[in-house]
């Protein structure tokens, strides 16, 4: 942990990730006080150093605490409740862990996308870090939920208007993940061919020649997004788009 | 101004006005540390209170300094460089302003729209607040250029994905004063044809039986929004929007 720190701002990292069937969540263990505490779990996140502007922070934060380094990171929101840190466990958690004691931090959450692969799992697992379920989010820390829960409402509505889910799925993948993925998210159950009429009509969705290996059901085929054609049509549509 | 504040938050407030042809935003004077000193203008804002969340202080704030209550507000951005507050003149007026020495103050940005009518023109020139064009941003104080910079960015974006033009415009408008809005905001020339064009295809738009009054040119007919059937055709297409 970096020191000086400013004793009233934190960064709260919420990345979310998909291993192919359930939307998951980075949490961290937080340090127990003591032996008979129950577990809690929180976001990555730290008080700002003198030194550094939150974009800094926040990077920073999210590789020592996970090993992740180097991924897209924007500002979520600003939590500034003057009572949420309210219990003493957290208050006793903060003098512990920062050496200080503060009745007020306001947080500035940020938002992150990652295609849980082996390499990530491997990353998150060495920097004591899980994914954690977001249907399943027990014993979270401070308002850490309502922070994960601001962050799936931004997720929601990025995935209605933009091609995020690319971020989330393995470069190829089958219409029944991204149905999973849209399902996850969305939190409501698709038709399947509604589903498959509407996704095959983007010029930008390319059909593979190849399938599933080794599934016990009938392998599907592999698709990629062709990020390119995407944006040459948004470009077009771009030359006067009113609303 | 209520005490006590918190030394290193504040809030900064971008408020933008149409008034029919230029895209302004309001901004109050700086008060002069002495009489030579050049007249600087910035953005409303203020330390935040210890007992206030952000947004109960982006409201206060906003009405304390230029009159203008309940509107609409959310946040932007947060600007946390470390040397956001490095010149002589912006650290005495601090001290001089708030009786504090500080080296750092992370500054959450909010962002509204309203249409600049007569009543909000009393309002505003009553709580000594100016409507500065934003083409002609001169003198502003601290970093608040970049702020309202990152403001309309957001408007330029939220214009092209939502009817936000109508929160700016009179209730009713001609087809003339919407183009002028696109234009000063995404800072382009448009085809009047083709917008027209494009923009009598609304079924949300709805022709007056009423002209313009008292203007030299062919009075133009006045388009009112219908919001109600805007929404009833975004929950159609949102059964199930993918992106």
């Amino acid at each position: 942990m970096q020191a000086p720190i400013n004793p009233s701002i934190s960064v709260d990292i919420v990345v979310f990730g998909f291993d192919g069937t359930r939307l998951k969540v980075l949490l961290i263990e937080r340090q127990k006080l003591n032996e008979k505490a129950t577990t809690e779990y929180k976001l990555p996140g730290s008080m700002i150093s003198e030194k550094e502007d939150l974009d800094t922070s926040a990077h920073n934060t999210l590789q020592n605490l996970t090993g992740l380094k180097n991924i897209y990171l924007e500002q979520l929101y600003v939590f500034s409740n003057p009572n949420r840190i309210s219990s003493d466990e957290d208050k006793q958690w903060i003098e512990h862990t920062y050496g200080i004691s503060t009745n007020r931090i306001v947080t500035v959450s940020y938002f992150s996308l990652v295609k849980i692969n082996l390499s990530i799992l491997k990353t998150t697992i060495q920097g004591m870090a899980f994914w954690c379920d977001v249907q399943e989010l027990k014993h979270v820390s401070f308002d850490h939920k309502e922070i994960i829960l601001k962050g799936l409402e931004r997720l929601k509505s990025r995935m209605q208007t933009t091609p995020v889910a690319f971020e989330l799925l393995p470069k190829k993948f089958t219409i029944k993940q991204l149905q999973n993925l849209y399902e996850a998210i969305l939190g409501i159950d698709i038709d399947n061919r509604n589903f498959r009429k509407k996704i095959l009509k983007y010029p930008y969705l390319i059909q593979l020649n190849e399938r599933e290996a080794k599934v016990s059901h009938k392998p599907a085929i592999f698709y990629q997004f062709d990020i390119h054609a995407y944006r040459q049509e948004q470009r077009k549509l771009k030359k006067l788009k009113i609303f």
